[in-house]
């Protein structure tokens, strides 16, 4: 009985466990403010607690104060008091100006906030700046004895991008509206301020046009948003201050178009809908006028629906072989001296800019798009990466960064947080630093559905948020983790799923409820990168998202928190006990639970898949707790050990189940010191 | 290491894992199919999987194949094949005719499901019976070997009663559309086909009005739902074969009427809506013309939204003081010739009906509107019971059975399942026993939110409608819970989140994600019933549910899983040294869990409330393994120990926290097992 007390108990301390709460502050705020002063005490929360509006507001404003007192309530475990009820214990907001109906890039989103022991104000120019500090707000709630504080803090913020966006592929796959909303709710509560909706795909058009009704009745499965809908999901945003700016893609991945349109087409005419992913080599054809009234109509339309001063046309990935080979399209290029189809494509996307401009837009698109012949107003969203970026910059032309910010490349938190769109050397000048104006995360949509993509999405756009918002010089990542567990569990509390969808997923997969000993062997996993899992599986549109793979979580805690105790204990081999102990009840934990995994492989062929990964389990703990024994005796393992050790690490790395363990960096760390080959450890971020 | 291990695997003892999925048929259907002969062997799924249609169908039917295709592919790992694609492994569906375009009360609703090793083939009368069919078609995937198949089953297959509903009050705290949207996914999975949707109560008015716009506009805190919202629920109902019943309460329960219009009032004019809860004196004025004008009109503008051929009017707990006061009204009641108020309650009936007659409509309501001078079209509601429902049969009127199902009451599954509209010791005639039309599940919303809502309709709403599909004879207590795990499974993977939310609201509670031995500890706890909760914290619309209360489930495994083990033990109290050595394990491992969940009150308020609770468990578990001891040796426990145990389970019996432990009924049956006092138990189920 004591023993299991005790391996329990130190199985939590590779864990992360909230320090204690009396008094003192606890920094959990994500995205970290731009400046911060600690005061002493707080403001204690009663039913007395309500929100005064001195200033200019607006239902936009109230409504988001609204759901900020809600949240505030539901942490606090007070009583609603309902709003404009006059509480003791005020929060002042006070808004000097209402924002423009339409969002803009250069909207001031800076705000102040002061919390003493009888009250808190948040000051800003605008709603937009006002709606950031009650985020701030929320996410200062702590516990202090019996009750819940503000603890006294002097704040002001404002963000050092101007643009914080999350880019989600809703053309590969669906996602259903609500899911959009909680993502938006998300998004806001780590300040994020763009929405980019890629709304069409040679997967499917998602997008209701009245003008052009087949783009989503031939074909597209009949999921696609009602203009409704997308209206809804326009307020929904702006109600969170965030604005949305719709992809249509074009020339280029443009299947779905030329279905519902054949006359469109370049040559290629798809009968259906592509099932399978890749670059494909449909393209709308520019060289004829009918094109340009199609697009014409088409973004006149669209215009209507969504009113963001930017429009965004994909224009990547166009290899167009019909170019090359349809001999009116070649005759057209003669005539136009257009010498390839780069010059084509840059002819096809300025006549698109004639179109946007009438429209009082602005043209966005990726990497491709840039060429000299576009004015500079266009912005441009690095898929290739910073020094494409930053090439755009110097030439003059406004652009974002995404290329670090996949999030299907599964990387950790802490290589996404790293990745800033002006790194420290940057050789860009002021100006030129200007015209980068922040990043987007990617959330491309080959390998997602409903269920999974909470969790390919959250808590890790948690920590690139912070990269877009605060100053470059926050760059802890191991507070950044720590500070990733507060706010992963405050997003979950908004309705998104990204924790709790893995152990639905596992109870399907096993068929019971009884999943303990399988959410321990889940814990060390996490899946394959997307090119990874294409090429090991060829993912298609049709795959059904019900593996193993799916189930579990990019970066899951497992990762960071057994590198943690790793570096710890590297840095003092013989004297963390407490360390040494901890990692050797894991390791026996992990492998306890493998035998009765495996008893339930015959009833899941679905779980059956992991097989070789369970067998592998078993080695790896025994490796960890070898090199701990040799650790603990301060012997150097021999040398035949270490090489079959490493060995078996590289036979783990191999493909398998679509899964990749997520110990295997400090498992290899642990048998190098072991085998006395590296100097102890203080790294432990990835 | 070796005893942690014991322990783990002998905790499972106590749990439901999957028996072995080798060949043989597993009966996981819920409801049961009224006649179903089992064949050797199955049909094997692959990718060849495919659906024909020889039959007519529609959208709404080739919509319910493409979900529960889908669904199938999901089970099995199949590659998505897409509609209409040619299969070599047929699923037939030969439907005989379409439905009508509004689904009526005497629907056949009956299907045959016949499936072999080559294909599988549903035939129905209609579409409704095949999308029946298609539902048990999806709960008979099963694994077999490396692969999944369908059993070889011939069903003939039709329910026992006609109305078979589910009520949520969306009144008193208001449910988005998209919870409402997963309930009525869940409600087709276990073929319930009516929701009664409560739309109206004292806390609020739910439903958007054009012709009186007021009764959304005033002071409802702005949750309601628009018409276009309502239209496209009652759409997404009937793509699942249910009917949507509205509720409008009337002439009580009516606070959020004449908030809007003081002039409806009969006397009390309330100015805002109610948060508390409980009956109020308000009451619509039955006296004036213009009641019945209002009435009109707005009952015949619902009608374009709500096509179902019932409309339910409420007409429960009206005491309307005013009746006895208003003078004018007492001198209507005098000139009609109305004795009391239930008399003019039944005038006020008798002009809405004729309203309702002239809109093609009948009357429903609960059992107050149950007065002789209703024509025997009206259909009652008894929340009062099964006599009251008995004696409205006698006299010639239809009902649906509703006291017994009443889920704020947090009674177990098995309680609920062995509740029966018509009684095995009914005195009806047989005539008689037609006009019990079936029941309706209620769920009443005082202490719900869109968080917890699920989980205290789900599971136990599954065995609820088993009662009212299946044949009487099917009331196998233990079988029900066997099969609740996989249809509460099932209904989790079709977005249900009444598992997932507990762990999402421990996560929230504790402010960590690790959260395994809080999750320990909150598994041998449930809600007190409503009005055990009611009386301890005074809940109103304005009470965070954010406690502990709120996280824990209804009847969780727990309870079921400790009572079987205890009735294995006490038929074979010697020989039974599995179930002795598993419920001594899961004593001391629930034990073990105590002091670190007490190590978390200081960092959370709202987790400390439970501490008494906590320090309950501790003597509950070493009660038990005193028990134990007891009966292992043989040996009678002193008469000084029982008393001791008695009074600490008195105790333990009183109001703490808003909760109440699972355990209690198998710990007195160990108590008075290990004093000698009751025989070897055979009972196990409650």
């Amino acid at each position: 009985m004591l023993k299991r007390g005790a391996a329990a108990a130190l199985a939590c301390a590779i864990c992360s466990i909230p320090a204690s709460a009396q008094v003192q502050f606890h920094n959990n705020l994500m995205p970290q403010p731009a400046e911060m002063t600690v005061g002493s005490g707080g403001l204690a929360l009663h039913s007395t607690f309500a929100v005064q509006l001195p200033g200019v507001s607006d239902a936009r404003l109230t409504g988001a104060i609204d759901r900020a007192v809600r949240r505030i309530e539901f942490a606090a475990a007070l009583r609603h008091a309902g709003r404009g009820v006059a509480g003791t214990t005020p929060l002042i907001v006070k808004v000097d100006h209402l924002s423009a109906p339409v969002q803009s890039i250069d909207e001031d989103e800076s705000y102040s906030l002061h919390v003493t022991s009888t009250g808190a104000e948040i000051d800003a120019p605008n709603d937009l700046g006002a709606m950031h500090g009650l985020e701030t707000f929320v996410q200062l709630v702590q516990p202090d004895g019996s009750g819940y504080v503000i603890p006294a803090v002097t704040i002001h913020d404002t963000p050092r991008f101007r643009w914080r966006g999350l880019m989600i592929d809703c053309g590969r796959h669906f996602e259903p509206v609500s899911v959009i909303k909680r993502t938006l709710d998300g998004m806001a509560a780590v300040k994020l301020n763009v929405f980019h909706w890629h709304l069409t795909e040679d997967q499917g058009f998602r997008m209701q046009s009245h003008v052009y009704p087949k783009l989503t009745e031939l074909g597209f499965d009949g999921l696609f948003y009602t203009q409704e809908q997308a209206k809804e999901i326009v307020a929904y945003a702006r109600a969170r201050g965030i604005r949305v700016v719709p992809e249509f893609e074009m020339p280029g991945h443009s299947t779905a178009w030329l279905v519902a349109y054949p006359e469109l087409a370049s040559g290629t005419t798809p009968t259906e809908i592509r099932r399978e992913f890749g670059v494909s080599n449909t393209a709308i054809d520019p060289t004829r006028d009918a094109t340009y009234v199609f697009i014409d109509r088409f973004l006149t339309e669209m215009s209507t629906i969504f009113p963001d001063a930017y429009v965004h046309i994909g224009g990547d990935e166009t290899p167009a072989p019909d170019w090359k080979t349809n001999p009116r399209i070649l005759a057209f290029m003669k005539a136009h001296h257009l010498k390839d189809n780069e010059a084509l494509q840059a002819y096809f996307n300025s006549r698109v800019l004639k179109i946007l401009t009438r429209l009082h837009k602005h043209m966005m698109g990726w990497d491709e798009i840039l060429t000299p012949t576009l004015p500079k107003d266009i912005v441009v969203q690095s898929w290739r990466g910073e020094a494409s970026l930053s090439k755009g910059a110097k030439e003059g032309y406004a652009g974002i960064l995404s290329a670090p910010y996949y999030l299907d490349g599964m990387k950790p938190a802490g290589v996404h947080y790293l990745a800033d769109p002006i790194p420290s050397g940057s050789d860009l000048t002021p100006a030129e630093q200007k015209l980068i104006l922040g990043g987007e995360v990617c959330m491309w949509g080959e390998q997602l559905d409903a269920r999974t993509i909470d969790s390919r999405i959250w808590p890790r756009t948690a920590a690139i948020a912070e990269r877009f918002w605060s100053p470059a010089n926050v760059r802890d990542v191991n507070d950044m983790y720590r500070r990733l567990i507060p706010v992963s569990i405050e997003l979950e509390g908004l309705g998104l799923t990204h924790i709790s969808y893995e152990d639905a997923a596992l109870r399907n997969l096993a068929g019971t409820e009884n999943i303990d000993v399988l959410r321990t062997f889940a814990s060390v996993f996490e899946p394959v990168p997307f090119h990874d899992r294409y090429q090991g599986q060829h993912t298609d549109q049709l795959t059904p998202l019900d593996g193993f793979v799916d189930a579990v979580r990019p970066d899951p805690p497992s990762r960071h928190n057994f590198e943690l105790a790793v570096t710890r204990l590297l840095a003092n081999p013989k004297e963390d006990t407490a360390d040494r102990v901890a990692l050797d009840a894991w390791f026996k934990q992990l492998a306890n639970v493998v035998p009765q995994v495996q008893q339930q492989f015959p009833l899941s062929p679905r779980l059956a898949v992991v097989s070789t990964r369970a067998a592998q389990l078993t080695e790896l703990t025994a490796m960890g707790q070898q090199a701990l024994a040799y650790l603990a005796k301060g012997e150097k393992a021999p040398a035949d050990w270490t090489t079959e050790q490493t060995n078996k690490l590289d036979e783990i790395k191999k493909p398998s189940a679509l899964i990749r363990f997520t110990i295997l960096d400090g498992m290899n760390e642990l048998i190098q010191a072991a085998s006395g080959v590296g100097q102890p450890q203080t790294t432990g971020s990835k």
